[in-house]
C-alpha cells in the first residue's frame, strides 16, 4: 500500500535463529554503508530459542559498487549469525505471469491494479489452457499464450509454459486456473506461485466449495490466497477474507459473492508478495503489512 | 434487535410446500380476526415446487377468546394448505437454561444482555458440571445447579438435568459447555439447543480448534452458533462471524480473540431464537433478521 | 444478488399510510390475477400511524392483457387505500447512463459487472467532461460522449447531456463525476441519480475527504452511495462501507484504499436500484436486500 | 493481545526527528546492557525530515542497577540524538481509574477483561457522578466513589476526584461518563484520559449521535475511542469500528447496537494503552499492534 518515491530503494529480508544482538549487528552494517533505514519490521516465534524474522526498507544514495560492498558486509555478518538474507532493489519491478482458465474476474482485478500503477509489477505474459480471454488480455498489450491441455498432454504443456517463462518471470499467479500443477513444476517456483482458493480454508478443501457451502448453510463465504505446495490446498496462507451471506443466496449467488472476495483477497496477497512483505516459514507466512 | 412496545403482540411462523395464494389466504385469516400485521417476512426455496416460509408479527387488541378463534381459523386453513404453523405470544418471554463448564465469557454476555433488557428472556437456571461459576450466577439471583459428571454418570447426570428443567425451560444454550450430549437428551429438545462452536465451521470441526488454527496459520478466527443435532458440529448454522488475526498471535492470543467472537455470535443467535426469527429447514436455518 | 430464470417476472413497489388489511388486499388482487408471489418484503415506520412499504416479486404466466387487468385491479384498490405503487417488468432491463470524469475505477467495476451478467442493466452511453476514458469505454461497444465543461458552459453542457439521454436512459450513475449538477438537471431525475461519495458520510462532507481523513487520523476509511438531491452530499444514503487503515497510510494510500471501497459500494447500490430493491422515503432509503 | 511470560520485561518508546543511524545507536545501547530485543516496531512520518517513532520490547535478566545503567546510557545517547524516550517495566501494571455515569456496558467490559486477566491492569477505583453502579463495582472488590455533580459544584467535584486519584492512578478511562471535564483537569493527565465517543468521528460530533444517525439514515453505526483534549471530540483517535444496520433499526435499536461497538472499541483502545503500544504525535496516534 505504501509508495515511497525515492531512488535507490532497497529491501532486506532476514531469517535467523534467535541470537542476541542481531538487530544491532544488522543495523550497524547498514549504517556503515550509509544505508538509511526507512521502515523496519520484525517478528520472532519465541524470544528464547525461536526463529527471528526481519524486514528492512532502506534508502541508499549510492552506486552499484556500494551495493556490492553492502552485500559483502552482510555475507561477513552471516559468519557470526547463521542468517538467510535477501537484498532486493525496490526499483526493479517483479515480473508476474498470470495463469487463467475461463473466469476473468481475478485476472482483470490484477490488470486494473497494474494499469492504475497501484500494483508495481510487470506482466510479461498471461498463460491459459483456454483461448477465451485472449482478446481482453491483448487489448492491454500483454502477450497471451494459449496452451491447450489434456490429461495426456499435461507434462508437455507445463514444459511449454516453463520455456515461455524462462528468464522472463519471477513469480506466478494462478488467477482461477482450474488445473493442478505437477510437483516438478511447483518445485521450480518455491514460494513463488500464489493461488486463490474459493473458500475460507481449511473449510471446503477441494472442488465445488460454493455448492458445498450452500448445502452446509454457512452464513459467511470466504476466499483464501496461499502459496502453492505439493499438498493441494495446504500451502502457506497469505490472506483470507469473507462476505456475509444469508438464506436467500442460491448456490449461484454464493458463487457471485465469492468472486468479489476472491479478487480482492488475491490482489492484496499479490501486492504483498510484490513488495516483499511476506516471509514464508514452514507452512505459515509472516506478513509485514 | 427490535423492540416494539405494544400489548398483545404475536408472532406466526409458517412452513408450507409452495402453493399459490398462501400469502393471501393467511393474511385474510389474520384480517378477519382483526390482527394488524406489523412485520412480514417470507422466503421460498423455489417458487415452482419449493418450500415456503413465512414469519408474521402482528398486533391484536383482543382477549384470549379472540386468540382461540384465530387459532381455529388457522387450523381450518391448514386443511387447504398443508402448512405447519406456530403462534407465539410475544409477551411471554421464553425460558432459557444455560449450560456451562468453567469458562464464563459466554455466560456473562447472556446474563448482561438479559439484565440490560436487551434479551427478552427468562433465565430460570444455570446448570454446570463444575462448581466454579456458582457464586457469580447466584449474585444475579439465578439458581445454579452443579451436577458433577463422570464418564459413568453421564446418563444419570443428564437425567437429573432433565428433571430440573421439566416444565420450567423452553430452550437450552450451551455456553461453552464442554460435554457431548447424548442422543436421548438431544431428542427431547429438537431445534431447542443452541451451541457455540469455537471455529468458523466447517473448518476445524472437533476439539482444540484454536491450536489447529494456529498451526494452519489462518488469518481469520471465527465462531459458529448452531442448533445441536446428533451429528457433532453438523447441526444447522444460525450465525457465524470472524475476527482478523496475524502472525503475531500465539495460540493463546487466538483463544482470547476467539472468546470475543464467541460471545457476540452466541448472543446474537440466542436473541434471534428468543424472538422467533429462526425457522429450521433440514440442516439449514432461515433467519428473518 | 438474486437471479431467477423465469419469464414474466414482475416487481410491485407500494408505499402507503398504515391501514389494516393492506397486505391482505394487495395479495388478494395478485391472486385474483393469477400472480404467484415469489418474494415479499415489507417495512413500516410505525404500526400505528406510520408509513407502510411493500415490495413483491411475482411470476405471472400471462399475456399483456393480463398485466393491464392487474394494473386496473391495483388502480381500483388505490381508491380504498391511498397507496402509491409501481409495477415493473423484471425482463425489461433498466437503461443506465454513466457520468465520469477521469478516474476509471468505478466505471470499470460497473462495466465488468454488466459484462459478466452480474448487473442486469443496459448501458446506452457514458458521458464525460473529459476525453480520457473514451477508448476504454468504446472498446466495450458503449457510446462515449465527451461534453467539455467550463464554468460558463455548464448549463449548455447539461442541456446537451439531457438531449442525448432523452428517451434512452432510465437512471444516471455518477461514477466519480467531479461536477456538481444543477437543480434543474437533478429535478428531471428524482431519485434516479446515484452518486458515490468518497467518505463515510456525514463525516468529511465536501471536497478532499481523503486529505481531511488523513489529517484527522481516522482508523477507518469509507465510502457512501446516495441519491443526489439539491442538498450537496445530503441525499438519501443507499449503502456505505469501510476499510481499516492505520498510521502507515499516507493520504495517497488512503485514496487508493478508498477507490476499492468506492467501487464495491457503488456497484452494490446500483445493483439494488436496478432490481428495484430500494424505496426512498423522505431523506432515507428502505433497502429490501 | 500478546502475553509473554518472562520476568524483567521492558518497553522503550522513542520519538525523535529523523536522523540516520538511530536504530543502530539505540540497539547498540540495548545490546551493551545485555537487553535482548523481543519485539521491535518503528514508524516514520517521512524518511527525509520527518519524525521517527520506535517501540522496543526487551528482556533483561538483570538487577535494578542494570536498569539504572541502561537509563544512563539512553540519557547519554540523547545528547547525540534529540530524542524523547520512556522506559517502562512491563511487570508494573498500570493503574486505571474508570469514570462512569449510569450506563454499565463499557464498565463491565473493562472489568470482565481485567478479571479474566486479559487486560493486565490494576483498577484502584471507579468514580461516578451517580450512585447506580456502586453495588456491581464493589462486588468485584473495587472501591466506588460517588461524587455528586451539579453545574456549580463541578470544580469542587473534579478537585475531589483528583485528590482521590493522587498517587494511585496512572490513567483514566471515561466509560460513558456523561460530563465534560475542565481544561484544568485534562491538563493534569495529558494523553492519559481515554474517552469512548458513540459515533464514527468526525461524523456526529457532539450530543445525541444515535438520534442524528437515525435521522440521517446511515447504514453503519460506529464508535470512536480517543484521547481527551480540550477540543471536545477532537482528540487523537485511537480506534474506531462499525456495525452494519438497516432501515428496520429504530433510534433505540441503533443505541443498542452502538453499545456493542462502544465496548469492544474502548476495551481494545485501553488494552493498547496499557501495553504501551500507542504513541501520540500531534493530533494523531501511532498504534503498534
Amino acid at each position: 500500500m505504501h509508495k515511497k518515491g525515492n531512488l535507490n530503494y532497497f529491501k532486506l529480508l532476514v531469517t535467523c535463529p534467535e541470537k542476541p544482538g542481531i538487530i544491532s549487528a544488522v543495523s550497524n552494517v547498514l549504517l556503515e554503508h550509509k544505508a538509511n533505514i526507512v521502515q523496519f519490521d520484525q517478528h520472532t516465534t519465541n524470544p528464547k530459542d525461536g526463529i527471528f524474522f526481519m524486514r528492512i526498507e532502506f534508502d541508499m544514495e549510492e552506486t552499484d559498487t556500494a551495493v556490492e560492498k553492502l552485500e559483502q558486509g552482510l555475507r561477513e555478518l552471516s559468519e557470526s549469525y547463521p542468517m538467510e538474507w535477501e537484498l532486493r532493489n525496490k526499483e526493479k519491478a517483479k515480473r508476474m505471469a498470470i495463469f487463467v482458465s475461463k473466469a476473468d474476474h481475478c485476472l482483470l482485478e490484477l490488470i486494473w491494479r497494474w494499469k492504475s500503477k497501484e500494483l508495481p509489477v510487470e506482466i510479461p505474459m498471461v498463460i491459459s489452457n483456454h483461448p477465451d480471454l485472449k482478446e481482453v488480455v491483448e487489448s492491454y498489450g500483454i502477450p497471451y499464450y494459449h496452451i491447450p491441455l489434456s490429461h495426456e498432454s499435461k507434462e508437455e504443456a507445463e514444459q511449454k509454459a516453463m520455456e515461455l517463462m524462462e528468464g522472463k518471470v519471477d513469480f506466478i499467479v494462478l488467477a482461477r486456473y482450474m488445473q493442478i500443477l505437477s510437483p516438478g513444476f511447483i518445485s521450480k517456483y518455491p514460494n513463488q506461485i500464489i493461488n486463490i482458493h474459493h473458500s475460507f480454508l481449511p473449510a471446503f478443501v477441494g472442488a465445488n466449495p460454493y455448492v458445498r457451502a450452500f448445502n452446509r448453510g454457512v452464513k459467511l463465504i470466504g476466499a483464501t490466497a496461499h502459496y502453492v505446495t505439493n499438498e493441494l490446498d495446504e500451502g502457506p496462507i497469505i490472506e483470507q477474507d469473507i462476505l456475509r451471506v444469508n438464506h436467500r443466496y442460491t448456490a449461484e449467488d454464493l458463487k457471485i459473492a465469492g468472486r468479489h472476495v476472491e479478487r480482492s483477497v488475491l490482489a492484496e496477497a499479490v501486492s504483498w508478495h510484490v513488495e516483499d512483505k511476506i516471509i514464508v516459514h514452514g507452512n505459515k507466512t509472516i506478513v509485514f503489512t
